[in-house]
């Protein structure tokens, strides 16, 4: 077996769940988009859904049919890309809660469905999704006459406290939203973390179910071990690996493992002075670039060759290889390859 | 439907395979490992064979399964990780050929599959897969006595023409190989393109096939459509997307489309000055990050609202994708994601 094994804890993701859930000052729901960020939605749905969660939300309709399909009839999907051309028999069949984001999205939403249930996004300034002010204020009184079950809108810079962009979201969220008796949804994880002022009446944690930052007290989630195909004993002054980025100051052991950027272990990564692999407690350095299905590391310090190692768990997490890649733990997540093998501990 | 769609020409595929193949000297392969460079290993691998392809390589031997179901009996299928612990039965069942890389493996090969065909990958100085030149030393008259189909090595820096390491790989692989009879491989297409001095008996031709360098004369195999979920007009002064790392300078068209780094639309594309999408002809800069499920972009050039825009055409390849990710279109192929609807051309 060359396949690596990607270990998805449905406790800790729980435990993620109920501990944001005590920070939330309101109903806590879940996004699960990117197919559960890229653990499986259908597992962790039902993972959310049996931790207490009875609101998700998803990035397509598609994506909402498929936890329609894991979850049953009952908890709500939501839709953040809303209703877009020829989803209506989607979100009928799925039963689904589009987040209607422009006049185009709603006039479609009750042509083709009149009297199905949506929700309202909202733009408070990201400038991404959801109805400007202007627009809001003209279709204010037609859409709330439907009862929508939420009104929603997203915080640009959360994962910055002191970003004076939260506090203008706020104002906008809230100035858009006085007085009107639907449910209302602000914050994501990171919003969460900025205190009850952003809690509404629903929160919607994804990155900390997963065990990323900002949630820095999240378990983790994720572990992640990949099988050595061979070791080899590499002489000072030979390179190894693609454009011969890497040479060896003194005699190496070096020992391939199964798994590359195809798996979505970025190539930016190999970039990094401080990438590493670990065997038990022990820190082992990527050598040379990461290939598409294939990672070289100095086991040097291995007193004996070993049968794989690991790349993700507790002794570091996604953000840590996000660091090195240059990027965020969300799209180590998502990025996490179809040929691992996913194996579920609950 | 806010599924984006990926269209892949398996006609320019198929022409690519056979330009490659007016240019090799010797049988030409196919690699179409990692689900066939992002694109679908089934209708990849039987578009090369209608085209003539004989020798397919992937890199793990539950690929070759996939492929094998696809292809039906008769074409070789190589596996370059070799015969892995557990491999056994399904090198046996999809008759598969492992390119066995060490001791090790050749001990597992032969005690468990007994009589089972099997080839050889070389070391030539990579130092990431394949038997080092003392080991081989050792084992080549007992290998060869079981009349391997193929003995082969890789080259690191075939995409670099001038790079020293070109020559001392072909010189260490003569060295390696001199004299015996069984077939010989050591170009994919970057050593395809070095000339006939590379191409022994068989190349194994990948990148290429796919439309990426450095094969500059390929053809164009993927387009990528990503549907708009919305217009909005953004004013002088205001930010979007994450962090606000874009504000407007004036009044600006902003579309925002479904698809982002869940996608494999690598978030590290949200940094490049010139990143863009296309409409037709026009060019459209992206605006501030890569969401994981959205991107941003001014089409403040168009007369009307889009339905969808083009990332990945005759405009602009996997290449384009590469430079503004600061990678190699090898990892922009095979990040493309697992929402995207693909739609086989032939």
């Amino acid at each position: 077996m060359s396949t690596a094994k990607l270990t998805i804890d449905l406790t800790a993701l729980a435990d993620n769940w109920r501990a944001l859930d005590r920070l939330s000052e309101s109903e806590t729901g879940a996004v699960v988009k990117a197919d559960g960020y890229g653990l499986g939605v259908a597992q962790v749905g039902k993972a959310l859904a049996m931790a207490g969660a009875r609101k998700f939300f998803v990035a397509q309709a598609e994506e909402g049919l498929a936890l329609r399909r894991a979850l049953g009839h009952g908890p709500e999907i939501n839709v953040f890309s809303g209703h877009m051309a020829g989803d209506a028999e989607l979100i009928r069949s799925a039963d689904l809660i589009p987040m209607i984001n422009s006049t185009d999205q709603l006039l479609r939403q009750v042509e083709t469905l009149p009297g199905h249930v949506f929700g309202i996004q909202l733009d408070s300034g990201m400038n991404r999704l959801g109805m400007e002010p202007a627009e809001w204020a003209a279709l204010r009184d037609i859409a709330l006459a439907q009862r929508p079950p939420l009104v929603m809108s997203h915080l640009a810079c959360a994962d910055e406290p002191e970003h004076p962009m939260n506090a203008a979201q706020l104002q906008s969220f809230c100035d858009m939203t006085q007085g009107i008796d639907a449910p209302r949804s602000l914050a994501a994880t990171g919003g969460i973390l900025l205190g009850p002022a952003y809690h509404f009446d629903v929160t919607r944690p994804g990155i900390g179910l997963y065990g990323g930052l900002p949630f820095a007290d999240a378990q983790t989630v994720v572990t992640l071990d990949l099988p050595v195909i061979q070791t080899r004993t590499v002489a000072a002054g030979e390179t190894i690996g693609y454009g011969n980025t890497w040479t060896a100051q003194a005699e190496t052991q070096v020992a391939t493992v199964s798994g590359g950027y195809a798996d979505g272990l970025l190539r930016a990564m190999g970039n990094a002075s401080d990438a590493a692999f670990y065997h038990g407690d022990i820190r082992l350095p990527i050598l040379g670039r990461v290939s598409m299905d294939l990672i070289t590391v100095d086991v040097s310090s291995l007193s004996e060759p070993p049968e794989s190692l690991r790349l993700l768990g507790d002794a570091q997490g996604v953000d840590t290889l996000a660091d090195w890649a240059g990027t965020i733990g969300y799209e180590i997540l998502t990025s996490l390859g179809a040929r691992f093998e996913r194996i579920y501990r609950s």
